[in-house]
């Protein structure tokens, strides 16, 4: 079978390379492959985020209540600098992030402007020393609190012109590229809005790094009358002191994104002719899928996958490969594919231990072929045309379940090649 | 070279598999291969939970400020049920969930009481339906807010018999079933220290499913008079309502232990004939590691491998394989090792994009042979004996780093041998 022309471009397809040689071509997922650089290291230097948040070659992705405006499903719409300039107060990166923490009040709503990073495809235009391309931005604009107004008027505006806040929980349809800007949007905008308050201390925090850190200030001018600006003869006022807070001192996880792996895998029978396969109550008839399960702490991925595939349907797996990833931004899950073997006796099915599955079988390769082949669509679509009725369903290309699925049937377990598509 | 003496087994050596005949053996990395069946779908079942709180096959593994008890670096020393019974207030699982969320009163200090799972290897002893096996819990017995003095009271008990808490912040001489053990629990007893408010609502949590989970309770007993209990004429009193807050609506993964996903690479020259390895300042003379850094929101594991390495190094990796995973419980990782290919024009050394390293060098094959074979040790430990002053020193099996390492070396690119070692 063909790549899907929904996959994205592997970012070094590197053909000449003894690993692709050995192991196959590599799987870029869905929502990966970015050809955006983030150039991670500059989110602090606020010098270099000022300047290129107002270059012309600039694109803002907007986010009202998470969904993103676009042009149509398939193609993510953007704003330039000016549209949003309002909602943003001019340059909210003007002061270093030592000032900001400084001047924090928790009674003013910041939105997040979040930095994403560089298209260097677009060498003209911005120019940081060596570092040379068209900067990507995203801009929180769900009206709430201090900058209802203002956030009102910037989708108002933006609407007008035709694009739309696109509702819904799955994005499936933009084209890769774009979907993987929109996942890392997405997840870091999710991040902030899911997080106001510190875990360790339960005090607002504050947005920082351009939107990828969010910490705990010492001192809040909550409440306070605000220093009247150009009078000479204000008396400086003193912030609150805020309590104690434990992620001040020394680095702490708390302040950086969170990010959820995620087990899923094929699992094929001890004579690798079957693959196990599950499907939850709310699907459509005839839909499966392979399992998944969340990866616990103090596990490993290959113990993640041995024990949820137990749990829910009895089966023991033995050798565990990981065959690629898959960042989903729903809200900030990392899957990591795998492919398992049963052990020659643990083929049994079993629903009893963790009830989550409605139904569990193993199918033949030939069934899960024809499934590949003729039943794969979105979970709210109608089954595709040329579908025969009672014929096994499953997920699309762009979900990394078909991806699994279609690595096996196309015959990596007797190349050794790990991602023959 | 032979598996390392400090490495678990795999669950399951299913040698006759044919997944293990294509890719070689499974690694199990230090910190997983653990002897313990979570049974994650019983820990809401507070009957289940009780049985096996009180069994007197049950072990419970005590850590104070995260130090746990142990008879020496290399074993963990264990309390039983009668041990800790003040401290944890009797049966902390007598009521449902549901019961314990609607008295919920956060001036009260609950130690936490985490279940881990059944050793099934110990089938006498513990029964529940068709699970046999002994249970094993793990309890927070740091002197903190009102169980104070009870908690002073277990520590005093317990080293008086001759344990101790070890002190520092790597437990890397324990053997490899009970480095595991340690790391489910230190990883989640961290996680529910670490997380006392809400970030959500900024108000205080309470742990439930038996220590991994925690919820934003509706309402509080807090400042109000305790109903006396068997006082027939007591006025029932009403909780306080607390503010409303989204984590109760729905699943969130705020209430959920967090794992945050980490890369660590061996990355070889195109020719696949060297290594890169960098080195950080605080490091001894000599010693270097292969690159690593945390996967961030919206990105692949793929993209993460080759973000980090341009970012420390400079050098362009094009094929990305997943070689093996570890968890790391320094609090929450999981590391993700793989194994990646410079492409051929990308080799060169920038460190000054992101100036995390001191150094990054490539390193021959052979050079890298000769530190496996002679210049591997923990970190603060000195140079092994036979170790060559100038040559290159690496870290010890137990970390995945040198497994990745020795699989290369050890004929992986050659075999198409994902885990030959
Ligand atoms: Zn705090
Ligand atoms: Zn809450």
């Amino acid at each position: 079978m063909p790549p899907h022309p929904d996959l994205p471009e592997p970012a070094h397809p590197d053909v000449d390379s003894m690993l692709t040689r050995k192991f196959g071509r590599e799987i870029a997922n869905y929502f990966s492959g970015s050809p955006i650089n983030r150039f991670s290291f500059l989110r602090a230097d606020h010098g270099f985020i000022s300047k290129a948040l107002v270059h012309p070659s600039t694109s803002f992705l907007l986010f009202n209540n998470l969904a993103p405006l676009a042009k149509d499903p398939t193609a993510l719409a953007y704003a330039k600098y000016e549209d949003v300039q309002g909602l943003i107060g001019g340059n909210p990166f003007e002061k270093t992030e030592e000032e900001l923490i400084k001047q924090y009040n928790s009674t003013i709503t910041l939105p997040v402007v979040l930095f994403l990073g560089l298209d260097e495809r677009k060498k003209e235009g911005f120019e940081h020393g060596d570092y040379k391309g068209a900067p990507y931005f995203a801009v929180d604009v769900t009206p709430r609190g201090t900058v209802e107004k203002e956030a009102t008027a910037v989708i108002e505006e933006m609407t007008k012109r035709g694009p739309q806040f696109i509702e819904g929980r799955m994005h499936m349809t933009l084209n890769a590229p774009e979907a993987a800007i929109y996942a890392q949007a997405r997840a870091l905008l999710d991040w902030n809005a899911r997080n106001p308050f510190c875990a360790g201390c339960g005090q607002p925090t504050l947005s920082v790094h351009a939107g990828t850190k969010r910490v705990c200030p010492p001192t809040d001018f909550a409440s306070l009358p605000a220093a009247t600006q150009g009078d000479a003869t204000t008396v400086e006022v003193k912030p609150n002191e805020r309590a104690a807070c434990v992620t001040r001192t020394g680095i702490s996880n708390l302040s950086f994104p969170r990010t959820d792996p995620t087990v899923i895998m094929a699992v094929v029978s001890h004579d690798m002719k079957r693959f196990l396969l599950g499907r939850q109550k709310r699907w459509p008839p005839h839909w499966y899928s392979t399992l998944a399960g969340f990866c616990e702490p103090g596990e490993s991925v290959e113990e993640a996958v041995r024990r949820e595939v137990w749990e829910e349907s009895g089966v023991h797996v033995g050798r565990v490969l990981i065959h690629s990833t898959q960042p989903w931004p729903y809200p900030a899950n990392l899957m990591i594919g795998a492919i398992g073997q049963a052990i020659p006796d643990g083929e049994k099915i079993h629903l009893e231990h963790d009830p989550e599955l409605e139904d569990a079988k193993w199918f033949d390769f030939d069934e899960v072929r024809e499934g590949l082949r003729a039943g794969t669509s979105g979970l709210g679509e109608p089954a595709p045309e040329g579908y025969v009725e009672g014929n096994l369903r499953l997920p699309p290309p762009t979900a990394i379940a078909n991806q699994l699925l279609r690595a096996v049937v196309s015959g990596f377990l007797e190349s050794g090649e790990l991602s023959k598509i």
